[in-house]
Formats: structure tokens, sequence, C-alpha cells
């Protein structure tokens, strides 16, 4: 197996990213690309990644691979790969050889680990609500809503799309029309700021957000671009009481 | 009650700088504009804030309003201010209305909370020396002395404004002449360094800074424009010993 | 003792790197310039700086001084020294007087004080292995190496220099030959990463660094200018197993 990747900042991103949901995980590695699917430990939110083959300047794969890996010292090394720095991943028995080229020669291997419990397949989910907007407007709407409380509620009309907090004092409240593409019916659900702080560290990677949700249903944000992909499902805050 | 500030950056500003003196505070608003007078809780220090109605781009003032803000939910919400952004404030029953507008509409609303105790009354105080000098002079001498010491003596001829600290073992002294303008007779104060490191972060506001004070006596520092008033007055330290 | 620097922030820099591995030292101060030789409390590190004659702008010494200071005190005043300003350093009895003059002319006075034990001498050491390579790159391998182990290991041959480290998972090597210029043997040595990540904080005196080992035997690391000199001796990390 040979991956190389000549601007591996954006892989750097992501790993950061993941890392903060989870701790390890299983890098797929098939000729389609790189994959990593996997669920927080509290079992709340799933993190679906996807680094196509082109994304990659060379890429051999022999066999289908998957490698278990620590997030954390995957992040300790790709914070060591400078900008400009060209990345090449190979597998040597039970190690990821991490082999950084710009004006020295640098390997780092790391060794590959056991991932517990059985892979949980991705659930096939049908939403009411999918809105379209810029990642950043959503992003600030989020650090928004954390100023007054920890959860925010999203809430779709044909043509608006609200999102909203409410703390014990204070609560926010923000609407979305003409900047955002609406595909929706009346819908309203509650999500769990702490994680939705977290995904949101995605919005570098892409200028656009697609957010996809049903009242009292799983949210789904997914970051794409041509060269790659990364989503987030996160389960509703379903409460009695409000 | 409607008050717009078109630039509310400097007020976002002051906010932080009282809100490390104190928790809460009566906002008042009038037609002559919004004030702000408050002492901490060691009662130490007074700060009086005065933004008059030209400070602002709009406003209405029905009736002369006393709002009990808590100033760590005002400051997380002005921290989400973006510079371009136009601010409206409004009052709504017991709540305290922020529309923040640039290219998204946002609205936060802080709950009224009551603040407990009278209001004290602004003291009035005559000051033997008063010295105008550049606040970023000023503002350096301070931090020069929080390096050996934990408070600080200032003390006027009718030429010289001397800035000394003596801690334990190290000491730091810092004369000032020709660059300052001086209306003073021989006198010596001693203040808390501690509350000067606070009081100085108005130092952003304006370029002079006004430091009136008499022997043994409180101290007061006037941060002036022609679009606001930031004053703080400190209690002295009298100590027997030196 | 009058001794003047128009450019102080290299040497405010050096006092950095020193206090990070030792908290009080001996400031010699004689005709041929300043020096300080310390040993850090674990007996591990020794520190070798000098500042000839020629880095002061200005230099007047009736007498040989030994000044004993306290690295954190010293740390303290030079962090208010400004760029453009220019330093000072008196002798007044028992006291080393800062006098930074900019725009503002202000004094620091710090106590000197009691060093205990004697002065250990510069141990005389011939090495089999010197490295001559750019600092920024033996910093950047140090770094790495970091990453994944709290030791590594410097191997040298005629042609090679390489730098490794392992960790009970992780590891890292970095080889080395256009780049560097090499007098060695083949030498093998380990050394703490703790006390090598505070030696690279030199990386900015100086382009260039000379690493001087024998095989487990204490390393010299020396960053040389013309107007100054700062090197480190390590003790070596000899272990029976690995």
């Amino acid at each position: 197996m040979i991956l190389k990747l000549d601007n591996p900042k954006n892989f750097s991103e992501i790993i950061n990213i993941i890392s903060e949901l989870v701790l390890e995980v299983r890098l797929k590695v098939n000729k389609d690309g790189m994959s990593i699917t996997a669920i927080d430990p509290a079992n709340v939110a799933m993190i679906v990644f996807k680094l196509p083959s082109a994304a990659f300047s060379h890429m051999e794969v022999e066999r289908d691979e998957v490698l278990g890996v620590s997030l954390d010292s995957m992040k300790a090394v790709l914070r060591r790969v400078k900008s400009g720095s060209i990345l090449t991943l190979t597998r040597e028995e039970n190690e990821l050889k991490f082999l950084i080229q710009d004006k020295i020669r640098k390997e780092f291997n790391l060794a590959l680990i056991d991932i517990e419990g059985e892979e949980k397949p991705i659930p096939n989910l049908e939403f009411s609500s999918k809105i379209e907007m810029n990642s950043l407007d959503f992003s600030e709407a989020i650090e928004d809503c954390s100023v007054v409380a920890d959860s925010c509620s999203f809430t779709s009309e044909a043509s608006k799309f609200i999102i909203r907090a409410k703390g014990s004092l204070n609560s926010f409240r923000s609407e979305f029309t003409d900047e955002v593409s609406i595909t929706a019916e009346n819908s309203n659900s509650k999500y769990s700021l702490e994680y939705l702080q977290k995904m949101i560290k995605a919005t570098k990677l892409s200028e656009k957000v697609l957010i996809n949700f049903s009242s009292d249903y799983p949210l789904r944000l997914e970051y794409k671009t041509p060269s790659l992909e990364l989503s987030f499902i996160l389960a509703p805050r379903v409460e009695t009481e409000d």
C-alpha cells in the first residue's frame, strides 16, 4: 500500500477534527481511496470521512487494508508536517509508515492497534428538511447559540431556516431566508451544542454545508468538496420539558 | 427605548474592562445617553462610564431606564459582534434585546436582573495634583511596577511626576518631566497595582489619561474622548510601614 | 561597572533560555566581557554563555565582578525592554541597575543574591563526532523525536548523521548526509529530549549549530556568532536495556 499526498494539510486538518470526537479509528484503504467511519464513545455522533483515490497524487493498493490507528499519535505526527511537504503513507507489517519529504527526509512509524467492537453500519436516514448554506454563517450561528445554552433548535419552513437557543436566562435567534437554499417541510429538532461545536471545525474544509434533519430525528451535516467528504450524524435531544 | 451603535467595538471594549472590576451593573439610559456607576465588591474602586447621546447613530428614550445586567452575559454577547456589524439595543419587558445586523440578522435576549444594594453616589473629590500624559506611557509604567511589587507610588512636584514601586528584593522608578502636563503640589500616594492593571486596559480608548491624586488620598484616572468617558476612582493604600 | 547594549533583545533571549535550565546564576563581568557558567539542579546539563566586550556599545569595568542574580527577576525585567530601547547595566553596592532608555527613561534595581555551592569548572571533553548543521533542521528533528519518545539517539558514520527516537509504540528517524558537515567516527549515544527541547530554543541565535558527541558520552551543542556564544553540555542516557 502506497498513498501519496502532495498537500497533506487538509488531511491533517480532518484527522484533528475527527480526533475531537473519537480516540481510535479503523482507517480503510481500497482502490476507491481512504475512508473512516466511527462512532463517538457516548454513541451520540457518527463520523463518515471519504478521501477518494483522486485526492492522492500516487496510490498503489494491492489488497483492501483496515488499519487501526490512535488518532492522538496520528495527530501528533501530522502536526510535524510543514506546508509544502509531501506525505507518503505505506504499511509495513504492523506499522503505518509516514514518510515526510521536504528539505529533510523524515520517517515516523506508528504501531497499528486493535480497535475493539464491531464497526457500526452507516444508518439509512431520510430527511424532511435539507438546507444548504454558507458554512461560515452556520458556524457563527452555532457559536452564537453556545453563548446562551448547551443545546440549540433547528426549525425549517418552506422558505425559512431558524437557528435558536434558549438558556435559563438568555436566548438567541437567527433567521435565514434568501441566503440559504431550502428544501423543507415544517420540521423542528434540538441538538447538542457540545457536539456541533466540534463538527463546525470542518467549516474550513468547504464553503458550503448541507444540513439534513427532520423533527426529533438525527441531523446529518455534510461538508463536501470534489476531493473529500466529511459528514457527521448527530442524535437529536428529545426532551419532555423545555 | 432604542439605542443604535454603528460601531459597537468601543462599547464592547468598555464592558470588558468594567467586567474585570464588577459582575453586575445598573445600566442607566436617559435623553443624555447611557451611563454606568459601579463599585467593586471589595469597595476599593469605583467606575464611572458615560456614553453621550451623540455616540449613538439613533436613539429613542421615552422614559429613564435603569437596566440591571450581568456583565458576563453581556460580554459574551458583545464578543459575538463582528467589526462592521450594527448593534441595536431595545428593552422588551424584562429583557434587553441585542439586535446584531451584518450579513445575517441575529438577536440575543438577555434577562434583566435585580441589582442588590443602593447605588453609591460619586464622591466629591478635590485633588492637589493633576497630571495629563500619554496613556500608553502610563500603562507601560504600571506594567513595569508590576514586575517588582504589588503596589506603586505616585509622586508629583512642580515639574516632575514619578512612578515608583519597591518589592522585597527589586525596585522600579520612572520619572516624567517634559512629556507630561503637570498642575501639582508636592503629593505622594500609594495604590494597588492589581486594580491599576485592570484600569489601564482603558488605554486603547484614549491617547491621553488624566491622573488626579493627592497625598494618601484617592486617585481618579480619566480616559475621555468626545464620544465617551471612562473614569476610575481608586482608594489609596495607606500603610504605616513601607 | 557599566555595560551598554544598544540592542538587548538577544541578551534577553539568552537569559530566557538559560532560565529554563537554572534559577540563579553567577554573572561574571571582566574586561573580556560577560559570561555565565551554570549547572542545572539535577546535575545533568551545563550552560556556558559568553558575551564578548565587542557585543557592548560601551563598557567600563574597574575590577572583575561576580554578580549573583535570580534569573526569574532578570527575565521579568528584560521582558519590559522594548525593541529599540537601549539597556545599560551598572552595579551599585548590592544591586544591579537596569537603565532602560527609549522615549521614557526607566530604572529597575535588582537585589544581588548569594549563590550557594562552588562553581564547577567546565569539563575538558574530547569528542569523536562533530556535526555542523542548520540549527533549524536540528531543532525540527528534536521536536519530531519528542512526538514519539522522551529520549533520542544520535548516530554518526563517516558520511551520515542519524537522529532517532523510539517510544513504546511509535518511532522516528531522520538521516542527514549532504546537508551537514561531518567529522566523525562511528558513534552512538542517547540524550534526554526534555533537556534538548530547552536547548534548541537557542536556534534563533545562530543559523548553525555544532553538535559534538561520542558513544555513551556527553553531548556539547554550540551556538556561536561573532558576538556571542551559547553552549550546552548534556550527560548521556546510558541504559542497560533498549
